[in-house]
């Protein structure tokens, strides 16, 4: 929070898990108003996101189950999800998130009425990013099957399979987890293994990862990255349009 | 069989399950060079897809996890896997598979290089199919969530959540699968379960379903899905063209 120019440089606010009702308070309002803050909230199914589109969000990240990181139990895929949302909400601002990491994955994104992507799996393995070494090199690594879905913190999540993920218990309903997420060691425990994460050590801490781990074979600057998949995405575009046209 | 122009029309063979190696005798040689039948052969994960490309496919299809019926134990969704074979194979003739059943999905499609989709689930929900009615009922009245994998005949599968799947056991590894396999029983109960859902037992047979059928509201004729499908595609491309252009 160094940078004085916060207020005019941060145009977008990303919220995630649950419900972003808490964040109405009147001090948000009173950003907002003076501001061009957009809010988007994350969702990883239909049912959330008609619930925050009522709590008045500016637009949306519809996150499908090949994501890595947090899921929901409904375990829809981007391409279900978005497709569901888009005939719910034809005109709601949408970033598409769960499985992107190339040029065409963006096109396709942008062809569904998304107006952009979110990565999270490509984005680790940059040079700019701050995660350990070890993290970005599993990243690079790694095959498109080397992700499983496990009972992680707060439900069920993507995760490198290490010997962590192997001996983590498979994904739980939904009342299972909540009856034990009382118990304080639970979540003690998982918060050290995604410490463990952050410190490289890439066996036993909590990888979160998505299937798109497959797609990445270096680790390139953001600049790099981004350019040749926006490239990439304008071709695939143009070539699909010309199908049509 | 008892169409006499069913050489001239018959323009694609779709094959699926495993190699297609065995196919390439000297009758099907002759059969290729005497037409113009194109030869595509359905894969659900790069590894097939390699293979079968070497074997001389004419095309694939590639079909991800959120599709009905027989899955891989790769589970990769549809969207990672078009753009995996996108990274190795920038060229091949490709029909997209697994999850779709809107314009939009098929703008998508369209827009990672595939040159068709090809629909399941959908296309049970229309008035054509000779599927019974009450299968087409619970197409349209399904929720996305109302899918699973379950170890199927074959391997696992995504079926409908009835009471077959919810006392089948949840997805085997491979190896433990092919033992399974070696039992006759099995392959025949299997059958008998397929044969139920083919006379209308949609508590007891085996629904195989993809998820997309939480996007399907209405038992239409295949004219009115089409149509509508493409108009919304050329919308699609048209928006997201116009975005870059």
């Amino acid at each position: 929070m160094d940078n004085p120019k916060i207020k005019d440089q941060c145009t977008y606010l990303i919220t995630s898990a649950g419900s972003p009702k808490m964040l109405y308070n009147k001090h948000f309002k009173a950003l907002k108003e003076a501001s061009n803050i957009k809010h988007f909230h994350v969702v990883p199914s239909l049912k959330l996101a008609k619930k925050v589109i009522k709590n008045g969000v500016d637009g949306i990240v519809a996150t499908g189950h090949e994501g890595g990181g947090h899921q929901s139990y409904e375990n829809t895929s981007t391409l279900v999800l978005l497709q569901q949302i888009r005939q719910e909400f034809p005109n709601i601002p949408m970033i598409a998130c769960g499985g992107y990491a190339t040029g065409e994955g963006l096109a396709s994104a942008l062809a569904m009425g998304a107006g952009a992507i979110a990565m999270g799996t490509r984005l680790i393995a940059s040079k700019e990013c701050e995660f350990h070494e070890n993290y970005k090199n599993e990243v690079k690594n790694s095959t498109i099957s080397d992700t499983k879905l496990v009972t992680c913190v707060f439900g069920p999540a993507r995760v490198f399979k290490n010997s962590y993920a192997e001996n983590a218990t498979a994904v739980l309903t939904k009342e299972e987890k909540r009856a034990e997420e009382t118990s304080m060691s639970v979540i003690r425990d998982g918060v050290i293994k995604l410490e463990k994460a952050y410190n490289g050590d890439v066996n036993n801490g909590i990888i979160l990862l998505g299937q798109s781990c497959g797609l990445v074979e270096e680790i390139e600057s953001v600049s790099d990255i981004i350019t040749s998949i926006v490239r990439s995405a304008e071709k695939c575009l143009t070539s699909a349009y010309c199908m049509i046209s």
